[in-house]
C-alpha cells in the first residue's frame, strides 16, 4: 500500500500548481503534529489548531489558509463554526472531574464581518454551569481585534467512557 | 520545493499507523478531485463533499472518517455546521441570478443523536425568500436515516464580486 | 378595596377612547375565562389563547388586537416568541407521564413576514425526545396560512413537583 | 358601550380571589399609564415596563406578577423574550437616524436559572452595527443580580413610515 500511496503523491505534485504545493505542505506539517501526539485529531491537525486554556477562559487560534477558503476565498463559516464550537467544548469540559465530558446540544452562531487578516481567534466563556447542561458563549475575532462572528454553545454533561 | 515535500512525505509513510494510512490515501483522493476541478474547495475536497442540487432541494453527503473524528472517534460537531452551512448556502445562493451570491449571516443548530453510521448526509430546504435575506431549514442524517442535527441558516444576499 | 378599584374603573373609562374601550372589553372577556377555570393563567387569558393538542401535533391561536401591538402596531416579536414557546412547550410536555413536565431551555426564533391578518396560529412537532431533553420545531402562520416566523425550541425534563 | 362594560367589571369582582384582584389593580394601574401616554403600548402597560437608554446601553425591567405567571407560576419564557426583544431593539433602534427603524429577523434565547426575585431586569448591547443589519446581545437577571437567561437579537434596518 504505502508504494501506491507514494506513486500517488508524485502524481499529485507533479500536477501542482502554486497554491497546491502550498496546501500540501501546510497539511503534511499539520500531520506530522499529529503523528508526534501535539495534536490530537486529524482535523485539528489539518487546521494547525492551536489552544490556550486556563480555569475560565479558552482560546482557540488557526491559521488562514487556502485549506479552509469557501468559494470566494474567504473562511469557511463551518470552519469557524468548527473553531467556536472547539473553543467553548473544551471550556465546558475543563469545568468538569476526570471522568465527565460533553457533548454539544446546541451551537448558535452570528457572523459579523468578512475574514480579512491572517489568523482566526475563537474565544469563549461560561455563561452558566448546571448540574447537567453548561452554557457558553464565545466569539471569532481576527488579528487586528475585529469581531468576526459571536456564538452561544450549550452543552450537556455525559460520564466519559473508558 | 517538490524535493523536500517528497522527503516529507517518505517521512510521515514511515511513521504511520494503518489510520493513518487510510486518512492519508483518502486525503490524497479527494486532493486528486480539487485537481481536476471535480470539487472547488481544497475542505470540500478533504471532505469528499458531494452534492445534489435541484431547484427547491439540496442534499450534501460526506462519508465518516477517522478524518473529521474528535476526540470521543465520533464526527465533529464543527463537521456537522460545515455540512449544513454548505447544504443551506448552496440552495439559498440557487435561487438567486447568476450576478447574486450568499453570506452566512446566522446559523443555528440542534445536536440531537450521535453518528454511527458511514455517511452524514445533510438536506436543506427555504422558508423564505425576500429581496434582501433568505431563510432556511436543514437536517443532517445519517445511512439509516436517524436524525443526527436540525438547523436554522438565514443569508443575506449579495453582489457577487466579478 | 373593591370600591377603590371600581372607582379607578370608572376614571378609565371615563378617560377611554374607541380603541381602549375595545381592549378593555376584550381584556375583561379574557380575565373571565380566567375565573371560569376555562383559561389557566392570565396572561393567556389575556391573550385570548385557544389550543388543540393531539399525541403528536399542538396548535396555539390567539387574535390579533391592539392589545398586542407593538409601536408599529403589528404583533410584539414577544408575543410570537410566547405563542411559539406556548405551542412547542405544551407538544413537549404532552409527550411525558404525568409526574414530568418541561422547562424551556433554548428558544430560536427567525421572524420572516409582516402579520396583516386578524389571527396567529403556532403549531409545533417534536424533532427528537431524548430521556433529558426534548427538541422541538414550530412555525407561526397567519390566518391566510402565510408563514411569520419559524422557531426551534430545546426543553429539558424535570419532576413536576407536588 | 361604556355601561355594558361597568356592569361586567363589576361582575368580574364580585367573582374575584385576592390572585384576582392584585392582577386587576395592577392591570388598570398599568392601563393608567397607556391613558396618560407614559407608555406607548397597551402589552408594555400591561407589564409595567420601564426603560432605562443610554447611548450604547438599554435597560428593560417589569415586575415578576401573577399576570405573567405560567402553569408553575414563574415568569413565561415568552415574557422573557418579549423583555429580550424589547431591551435589544429599542437599543438597536437608538443607534439610527430619526428616519429609520428596525424589525428583529432572529432572536436566540438560552433560558438558565427559575426567576425567585420580586423584578426581571433585561440588558442589551450592541454587538455589530452594518448598514442593513444590527446584532445585539442581551441578559436577564433578578434583582439579586442571577443571571436568568442570556440572548441574541439580529436586526434589520428599515425606512420609518410617516
Amino acid at each position: 500500500m504505502k508504494e501506491l500511496l507514494f506513486d500517488q503523491f508524485q502524481q499529485i505534485i507533479n500536477n501542482s500548481n502554486e497554491e497546491d504545493l502550498v496546501v500540501l505542505s501546510k497539511w503534511m506539517n499539520g500531520f506530522e503534529k499529529k503523528q508526534s501526539g501535539e495534536i490530537s485529531t486529524y482535523i485539528n491537525a489539518g487546521l494547525h489548531l492551536e489552544k490556550t486554556l486556563t480555569d475560565d477562559f479558552c482560546k482557540v487560534s488557526i491559521p488562514v489558509t487556502p485549506f479552509i477558503h469557501n468559494n470566494f476565498r474567504t473562511p469557511h463559516g463551518g470552519i469557524i463554526a468548527l473553531l467556536l464550537d472547539t473553543a467553548m467544548g473544551v471550556l465546558a469540559s475543563h469545568t468538569l472531574p476526570e471522568n465527565k465530558a460533553v457533548v454539544t446540544t446546541n451551537l448558535s452562531i452570528n457572523y459579523l464581518a468578512t475574514v480579512t487578516e491572517r489568523h482566526l481567534h475563537a474565544q469563549a466563556s461560561i455563561s452558566h454551569k448546571g448540574r447537567q447542561t453548561i452554557v457558553t458563549t464565545g466569539n471569532v475575532k481576527d488579528d487586528g481585534g475585529k469581531l468576526v462572528a459571536i456564538a452561544t454553545g450549550s452543552f450537556f454533561v455525559i460520564q466519559r467512557s473508558r
